[in-house]
C-alpha cells in the first residue's frame, strides 16, 4: 500500500474527482473551493463562500456549552455565493452549472442576485458569473453586466453558442481547476 | 394620533431605539445593519453581514417543497462577519462591543480571524474592526494592521486609553448610526 503524507491522498483523490468528467456534474462548488483553497494558501487572493442562510427557530441546549438547533429552514440568499479581495479590489460572484446542452436558463439565477451583481458593478467592483456546461467539461467566466443586459433582454436564457463568442473560457489545471484569477487578470490588470 | 407614510413609524421607532443609551449594549450589530440599509439603498457602497455558519446533520421534508432541519449545529466562523465593496475597493471587518470601562479583551476575537484580516491587508483590502464600548456609548474605528500588531504583543487586552489616542471615533448620528464610511473616506479616498 502506497503511503501518503499528511493528507496527501485526500488532495490526489480530490484531483482525480475533478479530472473525471463523469463527476463534473457535482463538482463545480468543490472545484472552486479548491481553487479558493490554492488562491488563499499563496496569498494569491482572498475569496470565500458565504454560508447558507438558514433561519434559527428552536435550540435546545443538551448541556451548558453546545447549542443543537432542533428547528430551522433555508433562506433565499440575498446576495451571491462568493466574495472577497484581489489587489485590493473586491470580487464578487456566482457559480452556476448546466446539464444543457444548448442553453444557460436564467431560472437558475434569482432576481435579487442580479440586483446585487449590478450594485457591485456601480460600486465599481468585479463582478462576474461563473457558468459551466456539464455536457462539454467547460467553465466560462461571464461579465456581470454582459449577463444582466441579456437578463433584461430574455429572461428566458442563453444560448451556448453566445458562450463560445463572449464569454471567456476558464482554463482547465488540476491547480488550481478553475483559475477564474488568469481571466481577471487579463481583463482588469494586464494594461497596468 | 398620528400617521406615518409607509414604514415610517418603524424607522422612527428604529431611531428612537438607536439613540436610546439603555439599549446600546445589544444595538451594535442592529445599528450596522441599519447601516448598511442606508448604504445600500443610496448606493453608496455594498455591504452584507454573513449568515451564521451552520452544519446542518439532519433535514426532513414535511411536503414537497419544504426542507426542515431538524437537527443542526453552529460552526465557528472562518472568516469576520461583514464584507464588501466601496469605490472599487474591498472592505472586510469585524465587530464587537464590550462593557468593560477599561479595556477591550482580545479573548472576543478568534485566532483565525485575526489571520483572515492579515491575508485581507496583504491583499490590499481595507481591513478594520469596529469596537464599541458600552459604557461610554463611544464606537471606534480600529485599522486592523494596528490591532493585529497589539493582539501578537499582549494577547490579553486593549486599553481604553489606547482607543482615545490610536483609534478612530466614529460619529454617532441618526441616519445612518454608524457612519464608518467617513472614517474610511479620511484615511484612504480624501487625498485622491
Amino acid at each position: 500500500m502506497i503511503k501518503y503524507p499528511n493528507g496527501q491522498k485526500k488532495k490526489f483523490k480530490q484531483q482525480l474527482n475533478v479530472a473525471s468528467s463523469s463527476n463534473r456534474g457535482i463538482a463545480l462548488e468543490d472545484d472552486l473551493n479548491t481553487t479558493n483553497n490554492y488562491y488563499l494558501d499563496l496569498d494569491l487572493a482572498v475569496v470565500h463562500k458565504k454560508p447558507v442562510p438558514i433561519k434559527v427557530v428552536d435550540v435546545s441546549y443538551p448541556n451548558r456549552s453546545l447549542a443543537k438547533i432542533t428547528k430551522a429552514y433555508y433562506v433565499t440568499a440575498s446576495t451571491t455565493d462568493y466574495n472577497g479581495v484581489y489587489k485590493g479590489r473586491a470580487l464578487d460572484f456566482e457559480a452556476k452549472q448546466t446539464n444543457s446542452k444548448t442553453s444557460f436558463p436564467f431560472s437558475s439565477i434569482h432576481d435579487h442576485q442580479i440586483v446585487h451583481l449590478q450594485k457591485v458593478i456601480n460600486q465599481q467592483g468585479i463582478a462576474f458569473v461563473i457558468i459551466r456546461f456539464n455536457a462539454y467539461d467547460e467553465t466560462y467566466y461571464v461579465i456581470a453586466q454582459d449577463l444582466i443586459n441579456l437578463y433584461y433582454k430574455t429572461r428566458r436564457s442563453i444560448p451556448y453558442t453566445w458562450f463560445k463568442e463572449n464569454a471567456y473560457l476558464i482554463p482547465f489545471s488540476l491547480t488550481p481547476p478553475v483559475d477564474y484569477l488568469k481571466i481577471i487578470d487579463q481583463l482588469y490588470f494586464e494594461r497596468e
